[in-house]
């Protein structure tokens, strides 16, 4: 047994890297996406991207927005640069600095609250942390210009509310004359959960927010989109935030060429996380949540303490040379963590998957 | 003759890439870099940032503090918006939202003015545009928490006050109590002029920030400078304005490999930028601004109309082989250009450059 904490330490990160993840996109070299997007340039003839303006960036925006069919798309270097632009324009237009979405939001836990500091917004924490945003949360809401969906929900495992329950809520707040904000960090994960289009799930919004490094897997990056005046106003305030980089060529090539090819891939992802999930409700101890992922992520939540777990998972790892999990947070009493999936559980034999998760309870 | 717009820039396009370019790095492949730096991660083991955290990063960051003898330094992706941040921390930390540079400061006219939009600042522009700013611009100025001073100024020719002149600059305003900044995007071209460590420069300021892709010639990238405190609330700002990316380990790498290296040649950068310089002082029509650069740059005026001069511009691609400018802004009657000399000059034979300019008079 490891002498010390530092031990400790070293040992796990070689048995990560000797064993088949569980989540994610398997082990790469960080060379090796530099090298394809490399590549990717010599072979289609790209020319550099500047200043935000450039061939590349332009056929990238207008293939998403296409895709998306919404009118117009900006790539911007991050999520939490696009977001709250899109609130600050929604905010202008009709002089309300208030805002609503959900508890878990992003923007309320992870962005070091730039929405008020940056951006002067007022927001409205909405209904049960447990649960998505429902027609329900709107009831005695103040006035705000716009209410920001996430969808999935990532803080609460990844859920949705239904298709029905989605409509509802935006004709309600489009009754009220609020803008809506569609924060999709995993929109392109939810797809096959609604067994719809993109472009219909994007249709009830008035703007929305993708990623490209999460289940996409590029290097970095999003997109904001929405109508042509939405996304020009939108432009100068990237500027603004310093987001509008002299080239930020690797990581838009990065996003281009992975998207169309991984897109073919979520629904995949999604039946994995199911099949996987159902392994771990099996497993005495173990909540999932939700019970069956709808998308291709879940939350465990276990009894016990973090160290322990710990030991567990490496015990699996060495013994059936699979790692199950990367991190737990101690939540009241239970140890909590998140699991995505991607290419890596493909590569692994069910049987395999189902033994490795089944000997954690040992 | 080319016979239509579309032809000529055709035309023009194909002339630049087979000419000796006067300015810049020279010709490159988008590719290049991008291989050079994935090569570099590889023979260095480098593991990625992540979320403005990692070992590449820190140490990156180390090393350019260590470099200028400033405390604590913070790597962000652009200069657009590290200014901004460091101004809106000096003026919190006296609750004077007011702030002065330069009329021609790259806040000014180049951002969309971010730090008015989003930091709430109210600027003073000083003293005459065609000068750097002088001690004299401080008189009868309204109290304001900082001052931001750009060595060299760069809308002026890349002009720099004289040593004297800074040190009389700065001790005047630290005297009512105003903060420093310095806006060295080209800070690294300004040390030959002063004959004085870069640190020796910063020392003067409380907060500096640099720029990788000028000079340096990297993918993108800029770093904020100042005190661990100072800087630890800057890192805060930064993940607010949406700069800390999952990922930016290529833009990273690239100013990391490069810094040292091209930090070696900007003193020949310089001396032949004085050298060049004094070819087109004999061109009839042409005023060099400065008449002797102080930097590695300067400002050319033409009297004449721009289409004209581009036409000469092209004649003398074809018939000496060198690309004297890139562009040419109509200036109250004249035409403008900016000329920053790199590494394609040292590659032109000295009697090659001479008679290339000369026969831009014919």
């Amino acid at each position: 047994m490891p002498s010390t904490k530092s031990d400790l330490q070293t040992k796990r990160v070689q048995l990560r890297a000797s064993t088949a993840l569980l989540a994610g996109h398997g082990h790469a070299h960080p060379a090796d996406e530099l090298e394809r997007v490399a590549a990717y340039i010599r072979e289609h003839d790209i020319t550099p991207d500047n200043y935000g303006t450039g061939k590349v960036l332009e056929e990238f925006e207008r293939e998403v927005a296409e895709l998306l069919d919404m009118e117009a798309a900006r790539y911007m270097p991050s999520g939490c640069m696009a977001q709250p632009i899109a609130l600050r324009i929604w905010a202008e237009r009709v002089g309300v600095f208030e805002t609503a979405f959900h508890g878990t939001s992003h923007l309320e836990l992870h962005e070091e609250k730039g929405y008020s500091a940056l951006h002067r917004l007022k927001a409205h924490l909405l209904g049960d942390m447990g649960r998505p945003t429902q027609v329900a949360d709107l009831e005695g809401l103040a006035p705000v210009s716009s209410l920001l969906i996430e969808l999935p929900a990532r803080e609460i495992g990844g859920q949705l509310p239904t298709w029905d329950e989605l409509v509802e809520l935006t004709r309600a707040a489009r009754k009220r004359r609020i803008r809506l904000h569609l924060d999709g960090a995993r929109l392109w994960e939810a797809g096959a959960f609604y067994g719809r289009p993109l472009a219909e799930i994007c249709a009830l919004f008035d703007s929305v927010y993708v990623s490209f490094y999460k289940g996409i897997g590029a290097l970095s990056g999003a997109m904001l989109l929405g109508s042509r005046d939405f996304i020009d106003e939108a432009t100068l305030w990237q500027r603004r935030q310093g987001g509008t980089l002299y080239s930020n060529l690797a990581h838009i090539v990065s996003a281009k060429m992975r998207l169309e090819p991984m897109l073919a891939r979520m629904a995949n992802y999604r039946a994995s996380a199911q099949e996987i999930a159902s392994y771990w409700s099996l497993v005495p101890g173990v909540t999932v949540v939700p019970a069956v992922p709808q998308v291709n992520m879940f939350h465990l939540i276990f009894d016990g303490e973090v160290e322990d777990l710990m030991l567990a998972r490496d015990r699996v790892a060495e013994e059936h040379g699979v790692w199950l999990l990367n991190y737990l947070n101690q939540d009241e009493g239970k140890a909590r963590c998140e699991i995505t999936i991607g290419d890596s559980a493909a590569g692994i034999p069910s049987a395999k998957l189902e033994a490795a998760i089944a000997a954690f309870a040992d």
